[in-house]
């Protein structure tokens, strides 16, 4: 028995769920869950995200597929099925901040985060031991402001990774690099986006007296800080903490924000529309 | 065009999405939302709840519930299903303390609260002129732990309400009253169940000296404090906190405990089953 | 016994905390709390706020701060002595949504909130009966974008009352009103600022596609929506929510940021520096 | 400059703070923060933690101390003075579930965890790589149930810890282990206490329906699960949540409610108080 998971999006119209459901039963899987979201019931984009097990030695995925085209093509949809046993390869972009990382580390050892780890990359050599015990490639290239080495980092990225998450990296990629690697790319802001955008957030916090902190797992996006936002997480704090307090408390809150998006994008529940994310 | 939501369970097996939403399609219906959770996708219990709308002149109810009856026997399912338009009557019993009345009193003033609200009665007649003020009926009757009257209560609540809400009554009603009104009974307790069950639970947590304390709100059942959990909300506390401070701190958890589930249970989202509940 | 708050602020210096306990202590008084805060230890400003009960038949609040006044020179502070029982009168404004403004009526009628609220003064007519059912005056002022009424909403808030609550007033006071007006005015925002400044901030929201939404309470400075932050509630939301659902979300994070607020201003708890609030 | 932190307790009576503020005033120190709390200021307890720096050079801690004892001797009170330089001892028990311990490694090589790790204890060899690289002693006991090896424990820990956390160490001390080390332990239990004390507490969790779970970190006592709460964390979960869901949701409250207390400990923040704790 094998879990699939399908993704389907299309323009809102009668009978999808009865259609596809009826594919999956002809094809004796079973539905284990499914998720749907229409942005206008009377009209709108229609998303399902459906996970089925499925007998391996009767349906193969290719076979299943080919099976479901026609189907898909009758709603105009966009789809595309994964099997949950296939781990996403999950590249780790690092500054010298290393809690995103640690507990990345972590997460993985334990067996609570299902992707493979082919390289972690630092512009510090500082996190090599610890990833290193983890049996995991290190690589130190020094980027840095004025030189980004993005053609050194597009090199280790692009083969071998599905995606890659910037956890806690400091510098900004060009457009260039981000149409090169072309596939996703999750970033943490140590912010409540749309607040504090850019650098210092939590000396910006700070000046405004504001009395909740958050940070934001978002798509990379061409602009700044204003990528579709995956999840946020928050904290009070009051007039009694520092900037570094802030900082601190901050840590958490985007280890939080991160694990959890990273969680549900390797689970297939993210869908980017627009400037938004559907999260099921 | 009507919406319409089916609740079903049945013993999970292959098809049963398929067949239901092809139910739908058929009849020319449109999901909004489906939800669904087994307890075991390999033989447990399968829970569905769907909601559609549809054309009522081509489709009334009662000849869909027909249509539906073979579908349904096909499963071995337990199903019902509801207008979204059709309001429940909600009947409201409270001793003195009010926070979560006048809570109610806004909510469906302000539309926020699809119910009816037959009567609101109470042991004392505190609450009479904000309810009258409300366009609402009020009862007192002066039920006590020696005479609860309920005789009289039942009288006035069996026939003219679908559930009742304890919204902060304190005298716990008998197994005969229970199963003579033979509805629903959403009930407010002052805890995080299963802690600190029985009388002054703010008491309780204070001498405990807990650092969260919570409210629950559950099905009555015929033993005290233990029935189906609805929804439990929770605040930090500390040890400046007098018991009188938990009390108020706690009026507020107890109100939006009670507002979520009574929410819930109105848009048909909760299931009761063995002694937990699905809530979509 | 009567019970004092004393509020104190100057440059940080030692033995600030001596000298004004050992006034206390002269004068038999017995210290129930006491809070300090200082922006740097080592030449900052120092802030002190301390509650502390006192046999009034032996040392009347007016004699206390005769004799207080040389201490406090030889710190160059800012100081202002407060009796608890002393209830500060607070003027409501208010526009249609009146969720914050019930929720004050029945803090207050229940007596969690210990001020005096000498009138409700609306654009609408629709609070008047549930306002004057707590015998509370009640005066529709119906002033508009054009015709704000600003001379006659500050004949009726500048005499009778000590400060005042916006608890959705959605008219832009002018910096002549707030000038003339010169006391304190609470101001609850529908966003977290500094995000979603300015109008329909939960439809920003939305567009932005935030997963956390939030209210702040700050107060009322001559640049809108700038004001020094006391309180900010948030709230998960996600891709389902509407900006209907937003809104209705929000309210509840309104109304409980903002009594936090006026809870923390009555009780002599904020005190205002630079842009930013200590709450104590 | 040092700075000194005095935990002080006695019965509630007039000019304590005025003598001891007076008393770091004449020594020339700086009061950086105070609090205080009095279980009932006309007769209660009274609690005092005071953080103040001091010119070292001048006055010695020993001094200090030895200039204190009158002023102390005079309110009968029980009192301590730390300097916040000196970090305490922490030993680390832990059995196979590792997560808090590699939090705990994390926060202190990050500088965030101002104690000494002079070993970590494990009742299984697996987390001997992560420990070591950290320049920590690893010790690997291989206590049972059946033999709980206390004797060696007990030689590890007593000499070189000034206070144990059990970080999900699942064996039950002996009262005899507890009196003969007689310094604290820190243990995290994985409910939120009192509900669910004993074995498996997210299965009773699970069992119960609950729609919070929690975690607690508590002082170990002779009586299991029921020493003074010292922090508690809480976290929102639905029917959806497998017992397994439960476990991985708790281990991040375990985590936090762990690090939390642990901060406030190695503070001097925490005073036992009868079966309750003062967290300033």
């Amino acid at each position: 028995m094998q879990t699939i998971i399908l993704l389907f999006q299309c323009e809102d119209q009668k009978g999808i769920v009865a259609k596809v459901s009826d594919f999956i039963f002809k094809h004796e899987g079973n539905i284990v869950t499914a998720d749907q979201y229409s942005t206008d019931p009377e009209g709108g984009h229609f998303f399902l995200r459906i996970e089925f097990f499925i007998d391996e030695t009767q349906h193969h995925k290719a076979s299943l597929e080919a099976a479901f085209r026609p189907v898909a093509a009758s709603f105009k949809a966009e789809w595309h099925m994964y099997y949950k046993r296939e781990k996403l390869r999950m590249g780790i972009f690092v500054s010298k901040p290393d809690h995103c990382l640690v507990d990345f580390l972590y997460l993985w050892k334990s067996g609570e985060l299902a992707v493979d780890i082919p390289f972690v990359v630092s512009t510090v050599p500082d996190h090599k031991a610890i990833v290193e015990l983890h049996t995991i490639p290190f690589h130190h290239i020094a980027a840095t402001k004025d030189d980004r080495k993005e053609a050194e980092l597009l090199a280790l990225a692009s083969g071998q990774s599905d995606f890659l998450v910037f956890a806690r990296y400091m510098l900004i990629m060009s457009k260039k690099f981000l149409r090169a690697y072309g596939k996703d790319i999750i970033n943490i802001h140590h912010s409540f986006l749309p607040s504090f955008k850019g650098v210092d957030p939590y000396r910006q916090a700070f000046e405004r007296g504001v009395k909740v902190i958050g940070a934001t797992a978002h798509f990379v996006t061409e602009t700044l800080d204003e990528g579709p936002i995956m999840s946020q997480m928050v904290e009070s704090v009051s007039h009694k903490d520092s900037v570094e307090d802030l900082m601190r408390k901050g840590k958490n809150l985007e280890k939080r924000a991160l694990a959890q998006a990273v969680h549900s994008y390797i689970d297939h529940r993210i869908i980017k529309y627009k400037n938004k994310t559907i999260v099921f």
